[in-house]
């Protein structure tokens, strides 16, 4: 029952595209040998890195020469726009002749790009960027990572659907536990919306499995699977635990390599060391997604290697495999059904 | 020039009171002998306790029997008030029996008491919760970590002008270099308060060393002294933040107690790993200071130990040493004046 994935590559985002595209794109075929992939780019250029690879020496290639500049105004981006790899990539989804894009590109040009040409699915009024993270039993999904500085009550239930949905797709997870993220776990903390936010999730037929606030520490504590918050929010906590983590790593090279004796000591304890390192891994975690559009569109950090490159575009397949789209359409239309019921029923009281 | 300090300790406040608090005042004692400490709280409890001190065996005892609870929403607290030993650690501060209070009792309470005994600095619109971040630089200060969930931008200029000065006092640094946590560092990006915050913390005349728009990344990565947010994300930061050295900490946990030869390379490297610990121990950087309040008052980590307690103590100690409330009412009376003449200035345009 689960489909062929075909995704668009554009082959020009990220530092070390296109190498660091075509090295992950060959990792993520040997792992999915039913994959079919299309590199947008500079023939040129591509054409002599894919020889090198081992399954994508006949793939597919649309040529273009120009590229999003990775520090680009969103409005440069757009101007500029048509003939970059980026926007032809996307194409490619809004067209049809490819279910899902994964970019390493500028994160505003793309989520800019792909709202404008894979436009929203019906009913939802906020996309989201949905994100991982590692945390004590697995990993967390969190949403909204940057998309929307301000969210409403709305959205954030909307959020609440969509990621419940996405983390389902990506880890075969039936129902999972989310939480709103507040500065407290008691009913009474925080904004008005987000106790009207809660008072909705709270419904049992929405069919979202809500635990109720959390806060920043559930992120990585794994006492819920999805942690929705507004795009402001979301991003401070994103990038203070991408801080945090590299000072440890920072902290721990500098412990290991004080003298000899801590040197030997690393070297006896490096196979508990590199399954620590594995297992908080950012490569592991790589490949956000903007939830509410109506196409497939996955953004890859744009500094990560072909490990995690590769990990961006598993993302992609297992939304594909799974109908990530038609499901979330379903979701969405039934839960605005409910908080169109909700309206009436508060509005009666 | 220094003032000898004399401060109240709710005594009863914290986990493990009134123990942690008496042996983490003893070695407060130890590094500053000319302290005096008040303890508020149980005489029964706290004699014995102090008998046991090096420095500590004459202190003075204002006795309650009551506590706040630590689960006590505030207007609980706060009901049953008066005679609790936060109240009345509080109340020695605010009748100028002592110069500042710390307790490492409820945070919600602790706030509360503290504004409606202490009552704000003239010219202060909100008070700001400021407390320390390791960073690879050495430690970096963050405020609102929760007071306000919502913040002007008159809210966010004084949190720079009391944080940079709160920094000042602590760690000795002239001025203190100062940004504002926005989801991006170019201007156009984030709230337009927080654009409206940055062209006023631009004006040499107030005196802010400010550099601009940081992210959550910054918090840790050395690049200010102090970061500035509101309430609401401050505290989700904050958590993140526990949240991820939490993960770390049990991962190196797992890691080293892998097999036999992980455990013979930690003791090995167990030096290194121990700088590693002691540069980022929570304990280090305990003690978080509700500024903009006509007096100090230390909150402590209720979970923390005696070495953390006496951190705390420290902080209110620096505080009281260098003047921070004059200096602070100060620069708040100046940075106000520039506020109006900028309202002027931008009324005229």
């Amino acid at each position: 029952m689960t489909k062929q994935p075909i995704l668009a590559l554009d082959a020009m985002g990220g530092d070390d595209a296109p190498l660091i595209v075509i090295e992950g794109a060959d990792i993520a075929v040997a792992k999915n040998p039913e994959l079919k992939l299309v590199f947008v780019g500079d023939t040129q250029q591509i054409k002599p890195l894919l020889a090198a690879t081992r399954y994508l020496q006949s793939a597919e290639i649309v040529h273009t020469t120009e590229e999003v500049a990775p520090e680009a105004r969103v409005s440069q981006a757009l101007r500029a726009g048509k003939q970059t790899s980026m926007w032809k990539a996307i194409e490619l989804v809004a067209n049809g002749e490819v279910e899902a894009v994964v970019s390493a590109g500028n994160t505003g040009a793309l989520m800019a790009m792909s709202k404008l040409q894979l436009r929203m699915i019906e009913g939802v009024s906020r996309p989201a960027i949905a994100g991982f993270f590692p945390n004590s039993a697995g990993q967390s999904c969190v949403l909204d990572l940057g998309a929307n500085i301000e969210c409403d009550a709305k959205n954030l239930i909307q959020f609440a659907v969509m990621g419940s949905a996405f983390y389902r797709d990506i880890y075969g997870v039936g129902t999972p536990s989310v939480g709103l993220l507040n500065v407290g776990e008691e009913d009474q903390k925080g904004f008005d919306y987000l106790r009207e936010a809660a008072k909705v999730l709270n419904l049992e037929r929405l069919g979202v499995n809500y635990q109720g606030f959390v806060e920043g520490s559930d992120i990585t504590n794994g006492s819920v699977d999805v942690i929705v918050t507004d795009g402001f929010t979301g991003n401070a906590a994103l990038k203070t635990a991408e801080g945090v983590a590299n000072l440890f790593q920072q902290s721990m090279r500098q412990a290991f390599s004080a003298n000899l004796m801590t040197k030997i000591g690393y070297l006896l304890a490096r196979g508990g060391v590199a399954n620590l390192r594995a297992k908080l891994d950012p490569r592991n975690y790589n490949g956000a997604v903007f939830l509410g559009l109506n196409g497939i569109s996955v953004k890859s950090h744009g500094g990560t290697d072909a490990i995690g490159y590769a990990n961006a575009i598993n993302v992609a397949v297992n939304m594909v495999k799974q109908g990530f789209i038609p499901e979330v359409t379903a979701t969405i239309a039934r839960a605005n059904q409910i908080l169109a019921e909700e309206k009436t029923l508060s509005d009666d009281e």
